[in-house]
């Protein structure tokens, strides 16, 4: 983002010939907005409240790239509204992508966005500089008392963040309530011995009264942030966390229904400036070279619009997971520099000593960061 | 659903060859639960809490069909966990595709679906036995007194339901409280004046805060439902309003991220058994032939999952929407039977006189029922 603009512009890629390509742009336009045809719309509602198509160029093989720019007073700040605007309706189409979003900068401004971000984030872990490192309680199943000792171990373990995995939820092997008074006792107790700063975060997704309770329970034992799963709890589930006073660290679990190579939302749109607007501090992706298939190119570009400049929209980290190998860490910490939370799971619990490994990683991460 | 099953058998197609089939199979039963490999789980958690693979076979053209069944206690009766247990973390794997679910009656239980059903909906709309008749409120643009005008005009042409279109949330041009205030108002009025029973159903969609404040005002200025984009704001707001005793008409915005042809969810899964379970008393689907892509078969399978048995829950009203012309409706009554709501759109706002062209086609669906 350059200049400021004064309409939200969405760059929308379309499959099929390039003659069609503007009639499906307005079709878009229109679409997403007022949902009827040009024809049956005044022409000031259409002027003023359909989408307007800024241009629309041949992209090569058959693709189009159209720019349509909305009014953001469609908008007006409500989060599940934004994804309903950018591909509520089109989603049922066939061949459209959303590429990139310009924000101006009074939407960016009433969405809020990070309401700690990287500097907040920081500052509540005690860490003015280098990585962090955040660890997972797992699996689900095991009872409230282990996952604690798990975060005992890790928390001694010199580890930044404690979080839960993100199908935690309320299962009877391990209740929210009893589950989060426990892990959060335990990690504020090891802190107490080590003069640590280790900070835990329960997983409240939920549905929004389940949510909102969750929210509050957390924030009432002392924890300092959560983790949601963003969209199978809708995309304001990270705003009304944010609200609550709590870091929000965003999960992508069903994020890759948004993947299509020509139909969907780009991962760096997706992950990057939504997630990011929607008030998350820190955001989980799959890492290039893991269990799952991000390429280099898109773990930078989800990197950059995280942390990019953006209008009044605080920076959030970037937390690049699912599958990274704690020894690679170092590289890691290289490729993507300092302002990044490095998230291990499968790694650290294959060890036969899960504490040994984590402190040997956390170990690393400050060392790397000082050498 | 024939036998009931104890466990929640997903059945999956994945991409790929035969011979990697099993192996896939295993590793999304452990991704989607206790996300670790075998070999860094416990043999008893394991055994309770990773799915367990059912059976895999061939499907042709480098394809196969994989079940994979869940203990149920791992959903524990969220909505949003639901969503995570199928589809989470494997959305950012490839070629994967939820093709049906089985469902174990406990979890029906647990979830509970629709409160009102076709059954209830019907006793609140007072119609027995025909099909339903919807008109949306539009354009988004137009004030509260024009949409409350437009509102007017159906509920007096006999329209059986009023629903707001899914993008008004609470723009400055029609705020959500005096819109809702508003056009309650104008149906209430309009029912005394012709005796008639229309519902109106504004559209509560938001943020988990701004969610459960919306459904609550509309409760109390007298709304008998509500519609909400269930992707969006989370499957678990359809829960969230049902639980406030209203109806639930949701909205498939954003599900067609979901319906690639080898990853995703399909629509019957998606718009049917989840939209269902989650407590929509009638769910919108773009019928055949409108402005969308779905085929024949995929309407008549999303109605069968609607309606057909499902343990304890309640039928669901299919809502084929996105472009029907109300010149057709008699034909798609034919087609799709009595327990089927008809929203119309744009075809009326085309007519140069709404309200006569409502009043025609709530009449053709009143005589078609009795003919």
């Amino acid at each position: 983002m350059t200049a400021t603009p004064l309409r939200l512009r969405i760059t929308y890629h379309l499959a099929g010939s390039t003659r069609a390509a503007a009639a499906r742009a307005r079709d878009l336009a229109f679409e997403q907005t007022v949902e009827l045809p040009p024809d049956a719309v005044s022409p000031e509602i259409a002027a003023r409240f359909a989408g307007r198509v800024e241009s629309v160029r041949p992209l090569g093989r058959r693709r189009s790239r159209a720019v349509v720019s909305f009014d953001p007073a469609v908008v007006c700040g409500d989060l599940p509204q934004l994804l309903n605007l950018l591909f509520g309706n089109i989603s049922l189409k066939a061949g459209i992508l959303i590429a990139a979003v310009d924000w101006p900068e009074p939407l960016l401004a009433q969405l809020g966005g990070p309401r700690l971000g990287i500097p907040g984030l920081r500052a509540l872990a005690g860490v003015p500089a280098r990585p962090l490192v955040c660890a997972a309680l797992k699996p689900l199943g095991l009872s409230p008392a282990s996952l604690a000792d798990h975060a005992a171990v890790f928390a001694r373990a010199g580890i930044d963040i404690i979080k839960d995995d993100h199908s935690l939820v309320d299962q009877a092997s391990a209740p929210f309530r009893e589950r989060v008074e426990r892990c959060q006792e335990a990690v504020v107790r090891a802190n107490g011995d080590t003069g640590g700063n280790t900070l835990y975060f329960p997983n409240v997704t939920g549905g929004p009264r389940q949510l909102l309770e969750r929210v509050e329970f957390a924030r009432r034992v002392g924890c300092r942030g959560a983790v949601v799963n963003a969209l199978p709890a809708g995309l304001g589930a990270a705003g009304a966390i944010a609200d609550a006073g709590l870091a929000v660290m965003a999960h992508p679990s069903l994020g890759g229904a948004f993947f299509g190579p020509d139909h969907g939302i780009a991962p760096a749109v997706l992950l990057g400036d939504l997630f990011r607007v929607a008030g998350s501090d820190a955001v989980i992706y799959p890492n290039v070279g893991g269990r799952f298939t991000f390429s280099h190119a898109t773990c930078r570009a989800i990197n950059a619009r995280l942390r990019g400049p953006l209008g009044p929209v605080l920076p959030a980290f970037p937390v690049p997971a699912g599958g990274i190998d704690a020894a690679r860490v170092p590289h890691w910490v290289e490729r993507y520099g300092p302002d990044t939370i490095f998230l291990l799971g499968s790694s650290l619990y294959r060890d036969p000593d899960p504490g040994r490994a984590a402190r040997r990683l956390a170990e690393a991460v400050r060392r790397r960061a000082h050498g």
